[in-house]
């Protein structure tokens, strides 16, 4: 596989690209914003994620032979702009949301500056990338809150294409999950990895008994046994009888969590397994997660719902351009409204530290918004000149921020209920 | 980025195999099977996506010296584990359902026999590639059946995962969709791509007349003009102006395109524009090409819905240990009835060609169903110690499976409402 993102772009950018070098336009200064019109699913706020990995994948847009010969032979675009492409490096300035930071409709997640033909080009890998990343985010940190502290493991590469799920993978982590099951996630993003077992390990055995002990002996005691393939209330006691009661954790996959949790609780206590934790999964979601608040579960085990977003696997964000050689442009859609101008934000606090609305206002044009006391500017720059930035936020700095952002959410904002965003978004009229 | 497809797998499977190893058990002979319980959101049939992904998977799944100085460095497994998969290689026996078939409740779409320790590794990266090709295959059947024989373009990339966005385009073209956006689907699938130009482009000129000047001279007058940056009505004046009545297409991306399309259709024709395509675009999905039926539509262009499974993102396909050596093994709990046993299937016809029902039954346990005159075998041998077989059905060969088996099947089969599977699925009892 070519490390070159370049072709994980849509044709028409390309042909775009060879009217705009043929006609001049090509090289008018432009202004791409990223931005959505709308939180899906009634949401309260979204979260930044895969700030990191465009930038990467901005580094790595390069057109070298094979991608090249691929667009020759099949006649995509003409020999100017191949020659154009050959030599390709973007040059401009990129400016956005750190990953981790919250954003509301309207907020501009990130803004290219450059030429047209080299910022246009970059469109459908940078949408791809913060359209998954940050519907996967603002899912997990949704799970994050419902869990109030509890742990939670990301398990669900499986129900996932194989390489969203080393994304989902580490999304998750940035919105405080603890692990992930997914080793490539590990080795790519240095994500701790957790598990030890399923029900095919206990299948293999001739017995339920004979599974655990050799489980005890190759992970030892503080490993998580799977106590549901056959009766879990038997599956419980032969888990205790084998590795005492230092044993590590229990899991519950299937039934009704719940109350299968406080039963496993008890039983466990009545062994003198008290240190023994209860771990659940199955099918949950941040409603599943929030129901178990009030029943004894040390930690969760979550994959479908979030490798999928949760019900909204994309964040429906769009790639609009709206700035020309200095001049705002806007399509004139009667139900997209759009505003023209390169855009920048900051986020309004009240002295508790509590946020008080998003304020998008256009850049240089005059008056902008005064910045109080408790306010802060929202994007920072990411790539000068085509080069990204240094001492750019680490993942970890992201968990930290998010972890951060939404404590200083108005407490509706954290309610999983469907409803209006956390704050409002104003636009600052200059 | 490493070729190996080793670490597109869950910590756990590493986990189960250390334990197996140190107890002997790795190397019991056994069968896996790949199935789904039920078909996502009242669906009436899913439709077999992957299958040749998946064969690649397995053919890569190396661990090299990169994966092995990972798992090493972070203690995921011991010496002796690290020692075997260092030879992995899978060596047993691999049957599925061929790309383009379609699968029901219950139908054994993939049965993976081997070792204990060869096959449970698979079966992380093998759902993840099932679970999203089928997903995205089954939404996009869905809208080809209800385009009704006109084209549909898909150009969903930029709302999934950037990986994710390929595979998709790859599955779309096997449903019948005529072609995609997705550059790098052409180079790595062969699938033809198409595209011509974005509102951006538009906005980047003067006025509309010199980008659609722009677009012809680039293009040719065979092209796609997008008609709706500003007003759709002038903008399709300006486009055969331009253009002459030789013009290819226009595109409407915006609005109630049912009733835009018929407008644009009167205004072409009163223009002498009669061969002028009219294409729509913009949150269609198979509900909405059903609706413009009546609507003098041309072509389609699908994104979003397409690339995220029509609100069904992941097929919910499962790998079950279902046999150790030669005897049937299944999880006993009260809501996941499974059956024990290496299963194949047949699906049984009417003398017309209509599909009756989706017979499943164990293998090699005495008496299989009897293949009457219009029955036919589902499953295909994929892998024969290890090697894949010979002559492979092709993505073209799978396009046209999926086109037959769609006419095949009883007609409330392909209505997009929800309800029961188009056939019931039979066990059959030896």
């Amino acid at each position: 596989m070519s490390s070159s993102t370049a072709l994980l772009t849509d044709h028409y950018e390309l042909t775009m690209l060879a009217s705009a070098l043929r006609d001049g336009t090509a090289h008018r200064e432009c202004t791409f914003e990223v931005f959505t019109r709308r939180l899906p699913n009634g949401r309260r706020y979204g979260v930044a994620g895969g700030i990191g990995r465009v930038l990467d994948a901005v580094e790595n847009f390069r057109f070298g032979d094979a991608e090249i010969a691929q667009l020759a032979e099949h006649g995509v675009v003409d020999e100017r702009t191949l020659e154009w492409l050959r030599d390709y490096r973007f040059s401009g300035q990129i400016d956005g949301y750190p990953e981790g930071e919250l954003f509301f409709p309207g907020s501009p997640l990130l803004t290219v500056r450059g030429t047209f033909a080299e910022a246009v080009v970059l469109e459908t890998v940078v949408l791809s990338i913060l359209n998954h990343d940050s519907a996967i985010a603002a899912a997990a940190a949704r799970m994050v809150s419902a869990a109030n502290g509890r742990r939670i493991i990301e398990m669900g590469s499986r129900r996932t294409h194989e390489e969203s799920a080393v994304s989902a993978a580490r999304i998750a982590y940035l919105a405080g999950f603890s692990g992930t099951s997914n080793l490539e996630a590990g080795r790519r993003y240095g994500i701790p990895t957790t598990g030890t077992a399923a029900h095919a390990f206990t299948l293999l055995h001739d017995d339920e008994r004979s599974a655990f002990e050799s489980q005890i002996a190759a992970l030892g005691t503080d490993t998580t046994l799977l106590v549901d393939t056959y009766d879990i209330s038997r599956g419980i006691d032969v888990a205790v009888e084998v590795a005492g009661t230092g044993l590590g954790a229990v899991r519950i996959d299937s039934g009704d969590v719940g109350v299968l949790a406080r039963q496993a609780r008890e039983q466990l206590d009545s062994l003198g397994a008290t240190n023994t934790r209860v771990v659940v999964s199955g099918d949950l979601d941040e409603y599943a997660i929030a129901s178990l608040r009030a029943e004894p579960v040390d930690g969760y085990g979550v994959g479908t719902s979030l490798v999928t977003g949760s019900g909204a696997p994309t964040a429906e964000m769009v790639y609009k351009l709206v700035e020309v050689e200095g001049r705002p442009v806007f399509k004139r859609s009667s139900h997209k409204e759009s505003r023209g101008g390169r855009k920048a934000a900051i986020r309004r606090y009240k002295d508790t530290g509590t946020a008080v609305e998003e304020v998008v206002h256009v850049v240089g044009a005059g008056a902008e918004p005064e910045l109080g006391p408790n306010d802060r500017r929202l994007q920072i720059p990411l790539i000068r000149d085509g080069k990204r930035v240094d001492d750019l936020p680490t993942l970890e700095e992201g968990r930290e921020r998010l972890r951060r952002a939404l404590v200083s959410l108005p407490w509706e904002g954290l309610k999983l209920s469907n409803g209006e965003p956390a704050i409002p978004t104003v636009f600052h009229e200059a």
